[in-house]
């Protein structure tokens, strides 16, 4: 990891912070709570509620959506306790949330921003979640929230020109299978490790709840909004290198640790790690639609995801400009946009194996 | 708490920082190690040490006395279960360093500067530590290293010129009987709860480990080093409010939530608690003497620990105006410096009742 950029939200609360532009992951948030609820209804056992429960957000930001996500798990949780034992979760149950981020996360941001009133003990956990983090049995449910789709490091080969599996692109468009296979064979390896280790540190029966996009089997990324914004952003990079306001070799370089894997890939990796049962593959339905057309609204989101990381690669003043020729960039492609193959949004429910 | 300014120290690593001005407290705790270890290994029920063993620091600050503060107690941990299992506790034993202060601490300092190659997992846990902030039974051993002398806000009367117990200096100098019993009070009841607290989350037969300053028997404040250095503060205040730089107002509403208590006053309050068996009131002698006598290491020192709360109620500049006059003031006390009565550094060793 030390040799990768990390991928972290723009920290702070200001107006390109993450905390202010992370509208639309906070609808899919809120699109997914019943579904998480039903989860935790049917496939949590009622015996790992008691006195002490422990809920784990790993890639958790710094907020505010990360607030909201754990409260509606501590919500189902005291729900279910209510209804099937009759008495009131307050005077018994102790919960507390664990969140997880990269190190240079900004934990300084969250914690201040804590919900007041909430009734749960708080502790941040910095390091990357590729990694153990926590001592083994620490936590009952963990969630990662829309970052399941993150690799450890960019994939060998992939910014090497003399590699078969040189990427011109920024991302994973799914055009080329040299590339595609580089990512996916990264990406199943690093899912892997990180379901691994979530396994050591959950109690056995836990649930892990991994909440985010996927592909439908069979479509390519750039077949779908979301790829078509990353192929707008690698487009404003040429642009500025053309205009030799930066150099091509640095673009050429430049690459995201983001693999959006299929669905069957994702059942795959699950089942070969073989530490959990997979109890629900849901298709969760985004209430304001799949994606915000609105390319003003995509241009500051983009933003604030993906600021800090162009950043390190690039430098401040490059990533200030780049940001300026997206939006227009992204008019432009408002009927390709129009015609995106639809993604999906899963909510996958993990119980560990005991 | 929330009307109450906070003591934190300065952040960030810069040459003003506690991070880089903390080695008189450092040395302190180099000379406890013994001390610790002894009571680790007198005192800890091997039994406690199991497949999952967690550490607590509670005031913490950013670093880093901290680290070299848990670590010897993780190594006089290793070395009991090796000593007497014979087994070896890395391959037996998953540590855990649960570091806690304030909301607004450097949490982000804290984080990047972990010891690299360090055999626990780490998690910060925000708030005071005159709250519950853990879940019941969490953690094995906790140290309070160098904290326990705060109040969790400024006695009753102690800035109301017209209270009984108004106080014309900004701490409890011992000279001054309602000055001194506000003190007393608001600290007995603060420790009280802040004992209560970690006796909730302390594993039965857990340890406490106390690191801090106070008073041989009747000895006043004011007698001491510490505290003729912090009348030193004091008057460089009044000199500015005699300049017209700050209003005589300003600085008579000045308080520190610091109580130093005396020996006996400390054995009281632990007894009446009552949750805790006292298994040892150690005094440590300091390798490099009781404190050290250069007015420039004091003024900066005094910088790093003040600096924080000072600037919180006067502002940056006077702030720094006061911090200019700090080391010749000192210079001129050097003759009742050499001559301060003795303070005392101590070790309090509890075990939580079962």
């Amino acid at each position: 990891m030390a040799t990768t950029p990390k991928w972290i939200m723009v920290g702070g609360d200001g107006p390109e912070s993450y905390n202010q532009n992370s509208s639309y992951q906070r609808a899919l948030l809120e699109a997914a709570r019943e579904k998480k609820s039903e989860a935790i209804k049917a496939k949590l056992s009622l015996d790992l509620i008691s006195d002490r429960f422990s809920v784990a957000d790993f890639g958790c930001a710094s907020g505010p959506n990360t607030f909201v996500a754990v409260q509606n798990i501590i919500d189902a949780v005291e729900d279910k306790y209510r209804k099937e034992t009759g008495q009131n979760p307050a005077e018994n149950i102790e919960f507390q949330v664990l969140f997880n981020d990269f190190t240079i996360n900004d934990f300084n941001t969250l914690f201040q921003s804590l919900p007041a009133g909430r009734r749960y003990y708080s502790a941040g956990v910095p390091g990357s979640f590729f990694e153990r983090v926590l001592p083994k049995e620490s936590f009952h449910i963990g969630v990662i929230n829309y970052a399941f789709h993150f690799t450890s490091k960019i994939p060998k080969g992939i910014t090497d020109r003399d590699s078969p599996s040189w990427n011109r692109d920024m991302h994973c468009t799914g055009f080329n299978k040299a590339v595609k296979k580089a990512y996916l064979d990264q990406y199943s390896a690093d899912a892997k490790i990180l379901l691994d280790a979530r396994a050591d540190e959950l109690v056995p029966g836990g649930l892990m709840l991994l909440f985010g996009s996927c592909l439908r089997d069979g479509v390519k990324m750039s077949e779908t909004s979301k790829g078509i914004v990353l192929d707008a952003v690698g487009a404003s990079l040429n642009d500025l290198a053309q205009q030799g306001v930066i150099e091509q070799d640095k673009v050429d370089s430049f690459s995201t640790p983001l693999y959006f894997a299929e669905e069957s890939e994702l059942k795959q990796i699950i089942e070969e790690n073989g530490r959990f049962t997979l109890e629900a593959f849901e298709n969760i339905i985004h209430a304001k639609g799949e994606f915000t057309l609105d390319p003003k609204v995509l241009a500051v989101s983009c933003r604030a995801s993906f600021g800090t990381f162009l950043s390190q690669h690039f430098g401040e003043q490059v990533f200030t400009k780049v940001f300026d020729l997206i939006e227009a960039k992204l008019r432009q492609e408002l009927p390709r946009l129009l015609n995106a193959k639809p993604g999906m949004q899963y909510l996958i429910v993990l119980r560990k194996k005991n």
